[in-house]
């Protein structure tokens, strides 16, 4: 049984929406970040580096969003999540979930989570001011090099979504294989 | 026939390494960064994200380190560079790419890039003071959490390997499945 640790509004939630598509059996516990529970003892114990998404399953624990979403969709081929039989497809399925993580999370964490990489406040303030210009750009990059047509794997691949809300004059994209 | 575009001292390296041991047969553009190449009309129009690596085949172009390392690793099975038909295993490859990418290189640009995410050349010079942090409690965590043995893989898969040399009291992490 697939246990899925999340917390709200996080890039947890592409690991849930594909352990869905997928129709697996799975559980879920919530941590809240308000009460900083994701560096918690207990937390640290499942996932040593304090984030999420965390997946336990029969054969052990997975961390890494691109990782679990190629885990949950070869674990569920019938699910046709992602173009398994296709080694370039699938590439490019991956090849955007890591620019996803790598890029454009990395950016938008400047926002909230400046701490990672400086210490002084006045660093952590300038580093927020350059958000807006640093997402904007990554997704200038995505609506321009990356889509075919809605979808990022054009229609034959809907569940690899681009899901871009309104957001503090920014977008929100989450992605599943 | 594949063709890799790479940068030296870069993460492209991986790829590089990987097509090597897959015995594959490509050919290689090299990009000087002290020309700033990466950011030339000529390269954007390879890769409009101005980053190494990149990879052109019959079908197309390729970015993202982890994307292109499990096309290596998928297109030239009998190498056995990667677990292809376990997906579990194969997903501890991926995630540790992934966390390579997402988090250790990032933490690491921030000593020479910080430019991506601030303009202010005292938050740039605040980023760099808290690399050998960030960077150091990566390897914490991987030398502590990830290995088994010497090899993220064990024993049975050599390829996926940690270079780690001595870098300005740090150390540089390449990966290839």
């Amino acid at each position: 049984m697939i246990k899925l640790f999340y917390a709200v509004n996080t890039c947890s939630l592409a690991s849930h929406i594909a352990l869905e598509e997928a129709g697996a059996t799975y559980t879920t516990v919530r941590l809240s970040f308000a009460n900083n529970e994701q560096r918690g003892s207990e937390y640290l114990a499942i996932n040593p580096k304090g984030r999420v998404p965390a997946m336990v399953t029969d054969r052990g624990i997975l961390t890494e969003t691109p990782a679990m979403l190629a885990y949950i969709a070869q674990s569920f081929p019938e699910a046709r999540l992602a173009p398994l039989d296709d080694p370039f497809a699938f590439a490019q399925v991956q090849a955007f979930n890591s620019y996803l993580c790598s890029t454009v999370h990395v950016a938008h964490a400047h926002r909230m989570r400046g701490e990672r990489w400086a210490d002084d406040p006045a660093a952590i303030a300038a580093m927020q001011r350059k958000v807006p210009q640093s997402v904007g750009a990554c997704f200038e990059l995505i609506e321009r090099d990356t889509l075919k047509g809605t979808w990022v794997m054009g229609e034959g691949y809907r569940s690899v979504t681009l899901i871009c809300s309104p957001w503090r004059g920014g977008s929100r994209a989450t992605a599943s294989t």
